[in-house]
């Protein structure tokens, strides 16, 4: 076990860059034919998973990492994410991530939406101005 | 990249007879102080999470493995649950295992529960009779 997995490096600079906030340096980490999969969206835009970032970063309060293990061409983080105690959600979160020449082209992040929909339906239906999590 | 983690094959053995109904096999690589956790179960028996097997074996049609990373005392395995079209549902699963001395202790499964909930809600109250996924 010498060799530095070579998804090391883009996967880490995407995920820190993301959890501050910074698109940027998240969107140049993105291949071409990047998809990308969640309970609530699906995009193949590089940065169209991104768009609802500031307001997931408001209610975040820690991002607890779990695991991180990385192959040649893809890797897996699990982490939990804390949000505000007013909303106490603890979301368990795993997120794999496929790359091609060093670039991310494919990340599927799993999570239970469940306490989410409890979340979102109490703000209200799509549509009425409530501000509810991208 | 030589040598072969030390959690390949007891994850990959237990995860196979997980999937062919084999509790037993599956239970002997569960080590002392185990803890399963899941969106519906939180577990410190060795089996107590493979209580509902059978019933979860009989709507499962398929097992899609999408990854499989293996560290020296922790391992990840995604892949995509197919279940019969009467249900309709694909779970994406992320497993994330830890190990000591080659046994499994910590099992923690990511998956969206909101597909289930609505089955469940639709399968009515518990303690109704109504069968429903463990």
């Amino acid at each position: 076990m010498t060799a530095e997995p070579s998804s090391r490096h883009p996967v880490r600079t995407y995920s820190e860059a993301r959890f501050r906030g910074d698109v940027a340096t998240a969107a140049a980490q993105i291949g071409e034919g990047f998809v990308f999969r969640s309970p609530f969206i699906t995009s193949d835009s590089p940065t169209g998973h991104l768009d609802g970032l500031d307001g997931l970063l408001g209610i975040v309060t820690e991002v607890e990492p779990v695991s991180a293990l990385y192959g040649e061409a893809e890797a897996t983080l699990v982490y939990n994410l804390h949000t505000v105690p007013a909303l106490g959600i603890t979301q368990r979160t795993a997120e794999h991530f496929r790359l091609r020449d060093g670039l991310i082209t494919e990340i599927t992040l799993v999570f239970d939406s469940a306490p989410w929909q409890a979340v979102m339906a109490a703000a209200g239906p799509p549509g009425d101005g409530a501000a509810g999590p991208a």
